[in-house]
């Protein structure tokens, strides 16, 4: 039975970068990989097609492929999230429709700058939903991104309007004094919502503490988020956040906008996931200085989680 | 033999619209209507899925669609330019290759925030152009749209860097000195290109009189954009610009952003080219009120075409 | 005894320039001939220190002379209302104190980007409004400038949340359906505030027939804008847009971004007002060609005025 | 004699705050503590009436305050670099007489987005230069901030073209390539600047590994900065870096836009150097739980730099 997104989702959900071989073509093989490592390393969801999956340099064809392929390759055993983001409400329908037919839990929908107000994303929204009726929605807050922030207030209006809103993606920055106002809002009846934080990871210990749910970001040791989300939920926010910290200096240099994707890929690469780091057009590429600024943060992590109260996640 | 865009292309290139049926389809007939229209108004060329064509909230498939009908409508007796602007290379010299092998004249590309600088859009131009090899470029200079202005300075190190930019269209805002920068690096030695120039319309002979070869965009009474250019290139640019007066306050009311696309379907409509004048969603709707605006304006284009000096356009 | 703004405002309040000598000072013989000459074109009031006064190019003494020789040279006999907008409240309301002490009817305040949303808008502006108690408000709704949009809705919430707002100088684009959506939401109950109608005046027929008071702008002939309100308000919404439609290629002209107001002042030294076009650097600044074409564009409208039904105005 | 910034600067030029009273005034027995607890530090020099120095919120006369305050405070023992950007030139221009006449090393500058694109920042910097004859200029980088981005190649010509800019503060992100790029043009004739990184020193090791010749950031801990650079420096980037990775979750925490200046005030208030950690309004403040998390992650640090191989700066 397919899986469906609910406002109770808690965890990890990864967000999948899109492997291309060297020539620039979706690379399958590399895919399935990823989506078998994603799993091994306990995450409890994935999440494709997102802006870090490199979705808009993809036609739909490929953005077709990749849905297949992950979800023929997680085969039941983990909800997908798909992207759907786009300029228009029938493309973005048309393929949350694909995807959820293929058997998604939900899909996730970022406000856009012709949405213009908190009063245009509510009302985009909700004719959003009217067309997809039921599909549980994550909504992206991203407004480094997307430049198009909304408030706790307004976003708990578009809560209780949209009834199909079943998670945040809290990546609003700073934020976590919307985490925190949120979960207030909440405690005073407004409808409680999953809340995953991306951002790269940067704050999960503080987003943690004030009550988010767990991650949906793509940092390239998911097993720090699994370990970290892990630790914090059985109790040990102090073990989680030593864990975390030892991870910090990469987490803070894999969130470099733009230029952190190539370097999220070249881990997966060399940590023999994907063949290759490849980004598509226009987009960045680590030369010589960065492999080996990359080579030396990498053997500092290896060095510090052989060290002291840490503790290696599994 | 098939048109190719060259850099003394001059004339009213026409922003197609693309009509949609009520039910949100792409509507072929009233298409073929619409190009049969302009080139009975005597356009020059015909420019589809540019952001007034919609282009981002229409499927790859649905584009592919606008082409073909587009390229068989014309057959051959005017240049097509297409809009091919993408967030990746690959989508974009995909659509552009798709193009080309159809018979367009050239390919039209705006630059995106993305690229953030000068130097930015000029290493992605040329990274563009070495991958449509010898296609004829058309760089769309809309920073009210695109966030990416771009200096006359900067636009001529383009110019020289990329020999394939054939033609600029020019609408930025204001943009006025721009153009005539231009020319003026053109005469000390700066290799010419084609300037014609969009925004509606709005400054038109002023354009023409700093030195634009024509317009590129989409009002929906090509008739006058024909007439003006006509006149100006007759050498009567006061004729060109007591026609010009005349349509003014429709121009300007259609030039409303966003807005504007929804009132020029709207007068196709009424002139009986396309059937409906329906937006793709999120998109503007005439309510009664702008109707009875609309119609009131169209009506004092009526009586002062039948005064005075200004001598109705063919 | 001093002028206050009210919600019923109505007519014209020019949008002063602020006059500098050829060597960059501001120029009070000329600021009071500006005065004099808005007042002999039957303005109702005027505004200083926006935007078009340069107002973010003075320094606070200056922004102080301006204030106190407009106080004295309009002497009681017009309302002046003063922008104040400013990144922190201390400074907005030190420079709103001195204002009102002088005798001003009320100030001026556009949101800004750090609001970031609707929300951001209504906490700030009752922080403003509580530091100013009872000072009447303009708000400035210049999304074009300010990056910082308000849907009718929000600006409803305001104007219950903020009782001293008593204006709203309507200057979105497109801003006509905005327009009709407040008057629709004040028969419904809102309470009503004056709505002037900035932009340069390049809808100001539109607008009136949508339920604006007058208009708020600087168009550098504001016997137009007071001819063109007088009309409409005495019934003869066609005559106004005769006379409107006159001068239309002259508000588009000085209604350029920037390069505008430019126009504006060389206009204003030509008609023997002013005594130089200076702006303040970084600013524009009108060549030989721009001279011209300024020259050409004035003629005409000489030419027109001199036609047919439009009949000069006064 | 006075200091005066040259292209060799080096070391931890510290982003002075400016601390307010709790009624709002500025707080010069505060500021002249906080001087001292700078120097105490050993920081290079001070850079004041910067973005996080609330520059934009403080009266002309305040701002002279306070340079007149950090100036006596200083008394000559360090260099001071004084924020003086503007909207207009002139402002810009009298400020920085202002403070140079008091003896400040240099102005720091920032481009705006009037300024539009690379040839834009260009012109206008030649335009400031030449009003400031002969005075040090720092070009602060940070788009975040400023939204007007520059690529190496523009900064090179920049460099070329304005004999006076003496010092890059590098906070573009990601910058690090930049930054390489930048040593790497100077390798080849370029004239060499000072680089110092901003960014509230999330990247800092990595940035003195590619060149940087230290930082101007404003973290509240200014005692690691100059240990970290001093560090690097003797030949030592490990031991640099590990004690940098102490102190990152906090460099993280203080970095958040906006936000962060009222944990870095709230941080020098519990070090006993202001005595309120009042921001100007509108500006952020934390609550119960925002200072829950501080002392989280101060105890955290403490705990930490007690441990293994860090060692405590002094």
């Amino acid at each position: 039975m397919a899986h469906r997104l609910t406002s109770d989702a808690r965890g990890v959900y990864i967000i999948s970068a899109t492997p291309f071989t060297d020539e620039g073509a979706v690379d399958h093989e590399s895919l399935k990989r990823l989506v078998a490592f994603y799993g091994e390393k306990g995450v409890t969801g994935i999440t494709i097609l997102g802006m870090m999956g490199e979705a808009p340099k993809l036609s739909l064809t490929e953005s077709h492929g990749v849905i297949d392929t992950v979800m023929a390759a997680v085969a039941g055993a983990l909800p997908v999230v798909v992207g759907v983001s786009s300029a228009g409400i029938d493309n973005l329908s048309a393929l949350a429709d694909y995807a959820m037919e293929k058997g998604a839990a939900g899909v996730m929908v970022a406000p856009n700058a012709a949405m213009k107000t908190e009063t245009g994303i509510l009302a985009t929204f909700e004719a959003i939903a009217a067309r997809l009726a039921g599909v549980p929605l994550v909504y992206q807050d991203f407004p480094l991104s997307t430049a198009m922030p909304i408030s706790p207030a307004a976003f708990g209006a578009l809560v209780n309007a949209v009834p199909s809103v079943a998670m945040l993606k809290h990546e609003d920055w700073p934020g976590l004094s919307k985490l925190t106002a949120i979960r207030a809002a909440e405690a005073k009846g407004q409808r409680r919502v999953s809340i995953l934080t991306g951002n790269g990871g940067l704050y999960l210990p503080q987003e943690l503490a004030r009550g988010a749910d767990g991650a949906m970001t793509g940092f390239a040791f998911p097993e720090m988020l699994v370990e970290v989300v892990r630790r914090h939920q059985a109790g040990d926010p102090g073990g989680a956040e030593d864990l975390f910290d030892a991870y910090l200096p990469l987490v803070r240099h894999e969130q470099q906008p733009g230029f952190g994707l190539a370097v999220r890929k070249e881990i997966l690469r060399r940590r023999g996931i994907i063949a290759s780091a490849a980004v598509r057009a226009p987009g960045p590429k680590l030369d010589g200085v960065a492999h080996d600024e990359l080579t030396r943060l990498m053997a500092r992590l290896e060095r510090r989680l052989g060290e002291g109260p840490t503790a290696k996640a599994a």
